[in-house]
């Protein structure tokens, strides 16, 4: 098991734009950061540069909101046009309170105002522009991983990063909301430990461990390091999806 | 801010006994790893060896179960004995299915079984010794701090990680359960993005995300790596607590 992890923040790429492709940024970045892809590696990539790479910006000067998104609207204090938005990229809406709207995602996450994001969107004036998650992320992480590896020669980790805030706790971490190339879960069920017991513990959520861990670098109050290189994470190859990672609404205890 | 974070989990540190001091241990696993602390270093500390060094080991043998632990056992599955502790370890039980109570601890986070463990501990036959959380785990991350700055000179930052489930994700990921040195939350309110205007996004659970990635190189099935030594974290120094993490249940939209 490897004992030393190491994340680097690829300096120096551009602004993304649609139709950009993010693996030639991306090989690009690594080279300013002296850097080759190995097996074992993990690109952490932050949601933003994904959606704006696929075109998935929305003018709210073109969105007409229904009578239900006005109503929503009102009741969270929230422009009707992006709420119109967020109800089409949901299957339901859970909690509501002024500023905010908990979803459950067409893609089964559970978060805020369904991924919506009104900043860092480069265009038009402000506050016209918004973005929504990709369509399928788990589809947008293994398109990066093959090009990379067409480019590179290295088939490498690729988690997609949002920042997700959380039922009991105050603040975002990072979480993952697509991935290829390496386990969304680890299951440790049966490793025995030091003694020699069968351990309980069920499964780690390996991607979003590392999704938070990326988040660390990743641009927070401005896009200058939408992508993280890590080496060195124990168990991270191989293949997953966040099918296994989200939980099924029957099992849901807190919904 | 920094561009590059390198984790290194610490080597050779002994399996803890109650009374160890865990800061020369530190110590002695930072030389092997040829490493000084520096200022902005962060430790990620397994919650299970801070438990162990200050005694919170119980014998279940000597645990008596009342009549609630009794009852609330078999709608859990669950020892009786380790149900008569957890509900002294907890100001609620929020939810409880076969195999899981979850529950509000004493100290303010909600999690499954009250954070107590069985595995991995050392003594007597299996089964029979469970560990609780550290009784005041900011006090915990506050005296190890101390230990070492007076040891090394060298004030860094501490975070207590333990294991936590989360209610719409399957997998475990590494939460921050007691921290010193380092905000608890980066506030980036008010920050402007890189088009001038001000990011709404609030703040960003900085600890979670340091024990997250910590918990990577954390020893899952073992003991042989409870230390990750840090660097490089952005903003990862100043002062912070739990008490800024843990929601409120007044806020609580999910209880």
């Amino acid at each position: 098991m490897s004992t030393r992890m190491v994340f680097t923040a690829l300096p120096g790429l551009p602004l993304v734009q649609p139709g950009d492709d993010l693996a030639t940024l991306v090989l690009e970045g690594l080279q300013r950061a002296d850097l080759t892809l190995q097996p074992g590696d993990v690109l952490g990539v932050a949601q933003k540069i994904v959606s704006k790479s696929e075109g998935r910006l929305r003018d709210l000067r073109q969105v007409t909101p229904s009578p239900e998104a006005l109503e929503l609207a009102e009741k969270s204090q929230k422009d009707a046009r992006v709420v119109e938005l967020l109800l089409g990229e949901s299957r339901q809406v859970l909690r509501t309170r002024p500023g905010l709207i908990v979803v459950e995602h067409k893609l089964g996450f559970i978060c805020a105002n369904a991924g919506i994001d009104h900043s860092n969107v480069k265009g038009a004036a402000p506050g016209e522009w918004v973005l929504l998650l990709p369509a399928d992320p788990d589809a947008s992480a293994a398109r990066l991983r093959k090009r990379l590896a067409d480019q590179s020669g290295v088939g490498c980790g690729v988690v997609i990063v949002d920042s997700h805030g959380r039922a009991w706790r105050h603040g975002t971490v990072g979480a993952a909301i697509g991935l290829a190339g390496l386990p969304g879960l680890l299951d440790l069920r049966g490793c025995p430990d030091l003694f020699g017991r069968t351990l309980r513990v069920t499964q780690v959520g390996l991607a979003d461990e590392i999704a938070a861990a990326a988040s660390l670098l990743l641009g927070q109050a401005d896009e200058a390091t939408p992508v993280v290189h890590i080496r060195g994470v124990p168990h991270a190859t191989g293949t997953g999806t966040m099918r296994e990672i989200i939980r099924p609404e029957e099992e849901d205890l807190f919904r």
